[in-house]
């Protein structure tokens, strides 16, 4: 059976879009968030901008789609985190 | 001037594979590990496997090698996590 690469593709952008959903449910239940590295964060948001901007230049649905949501995840994380964070 | 995408792929994928690693060092220089969620590193390393089958499907390499790279890192991640985290 030929696996149709999109199925692949479309799977593996949902779950790597949805990966920080529990990070992001965890900051906002423990309401800390010292040992999350917004380092990570803020390299995150501008790969996922590059990986958007990759989509729209190869005309690649699924990747702008999936990355836009990861983008909106990991906004929420930096919201949340400079919340909780210790002064 | 034309933007070649395979450019901005590679700076996409090159940014998010690292953007784990200010991550590791957090958890390896503070030795803890209970903010991070494991859900969040189970569901990206699954994730990240399927990019890898997506791009070897699609024979892109910088898709294949940034999330081999990333899945690394997130292994790490992982056994850093479970060393550190509150028995």
């Amino acid at each position: 059976m030929e696996i149709n690469p999109i199925i692949i593709g479309i799977l593996a952008g949902c779950l790597t879009a949805v990966a920080m959903i529990p990070q992001l449910v965890k900051i906002i239940t423990q309401k800390k968030a010292e040992q999350i590295s917004l380092g990570m964060v803020i390299i995150l948001i501008t790969g996922l901008s590059c990986w958007v901007w990759y989509g729209i230049l190869i005309n690649d649905y699924p990747v702008i789609i999936t990355n836009a949501f990861s983008i909106l995840v990991n906004l929420l994380i930096i919201i949340f985190s400079l919340k909780y964070k210790k002064k």
